[in-house]
């Protein structure tokens, strides 16, 4: 299990709003990234599920906002496998301001597993390789 | 207490993905392009809350998706107040296909609402009319 | 030769920039609304093309911006289709204002053709209904 | 005169379309991207400018798409200051692959400048640091 880098954006000007803040919507998007990034670092990259002909769309997202991000501010995502059942999988996130510290975000989005004929799959029986690779980066709660 | 009528959007071309279907991350901002729409029809339009001074930014949002829109479909988006504490403000929003009513999402925003220095108000105590306006509109489940 | 409506949009509030305007990459995307919309109202709509598996990507694009439209404006795009070489398409937009017909931007795109399976298409030569449906509607200036 | 570091991007899912390849209106953004980096680099950034009271709107933007860049490829984009009149400047970019080195797109955008209160200023006469810095890294074409 390899250490896994921090996703980090800056915030972009076509990004903020006329409150003068990035738009709540844009952290649906920089959670995306960050799991794109993530998938990648642990080897499930984009390419490689693929190949083997399953993707993983999102069935349910949310976002608690805390603070406001602002333009050209280095937000960091840190996420985390927080469940697993084999065929769903949920996934955490954490948007802090790089520069202090700040909470921005917090939120959740579940995934589910389907074949490139868009039929649901499990994970834990078709596939056992990203199984045992999502079941090694699983950070379940105590 | 007026007819709402429900909002309506065209799935744009620059909305789908490689899916070939709506981006998750477009249902949060229709669901903003609804909520504005609802506040408008029942009189607390932005420009009249800018002038009284109030704004009311989302502090949470979460969606369950269940089918998928596709480029040029039209949805529709109902929208309820389904709860209210004078200080915070709970919306829920359920998107259906306007040809098959098959509902394509669900889901809820929160909103506190912040002067025009950033402070937050209670619309409660220093917004009788608004208060008024939410209570009307106001539809908590039993 | 049917009259052809012009396309509406209102600004989303997820479409304003901290300069308290609609950000200038939207316009591009106004002018892909008003230009799907178009291709609709003249009987080239896209399941129509698709069908017949011809799709007209966009080669170049430009705008200029005259004056900013802010949250909550109706935006007016008028399209007309400038030029036609039997292979590639120019349209031309002009953005008004609904409420004081103040223009906004005026911009172009440029498009080819391409088949289902990516090749580049003389719809003088493979696709004459089609052609025809164009000419129709070309409005070059004298 | 410091060496200037190309900008890089990483295609986002967001950022695909239907045709499964980056939308066309992202290219605009990129420019935005790209741009806000470059000024950075050079000393111009936002912060210092905002400071000084001046701003650079775009003023008129143009892009010609050669090749598609698909999800998470690395584009890079390469700036130039093509041309300066002390009022308004003019910016070209080039879009390329960062694997292939292929051309995905080149572009221009058109700028003026702007103090606080939204006067066009030249920035030649009312900004000689800035004009100095801008004369710097300007490149004409011979």
């Amino acid at each position: 299990m390899s250490e896994i880098k921090p996703y980090e954006h800056i915030v972009q000007y076509y990004e903020t709003d006329q409150m003068k803040v990035a738009h709540h919507s844009n952290y649906i998007r920089w959670f995306e990234e960050a799991r794109v990034d993530f998938f990648e670092q642990i080897g499930l990259g984009y390419k490689e599920c693929e190949q083997q002909g399953v993707m993983s769309p999102v069935t349910a997202v949310s976002a608690r906002y805390k603070t406001s991000a602002e333009f050209y501010d280095t937000v960091v995502v840190n996420i985390r496998f927080s469940k697993y059942t084999g065929v769903r999988l949920y996934i955490e996130y954490v948007v802090t301001d790089k520069a202090t510290g700040a909470v921005r975000c917090t939120g959740q989005s579940e995934h589910c597993f389907v074949s490139s004929e868009g039929k649901i799959v499990s994970v834990a029986k078709d596939y056992p390789e990203m199984d045992a690779k999502i079941r090694e980066y699983l950070e379940e709660e105590a």
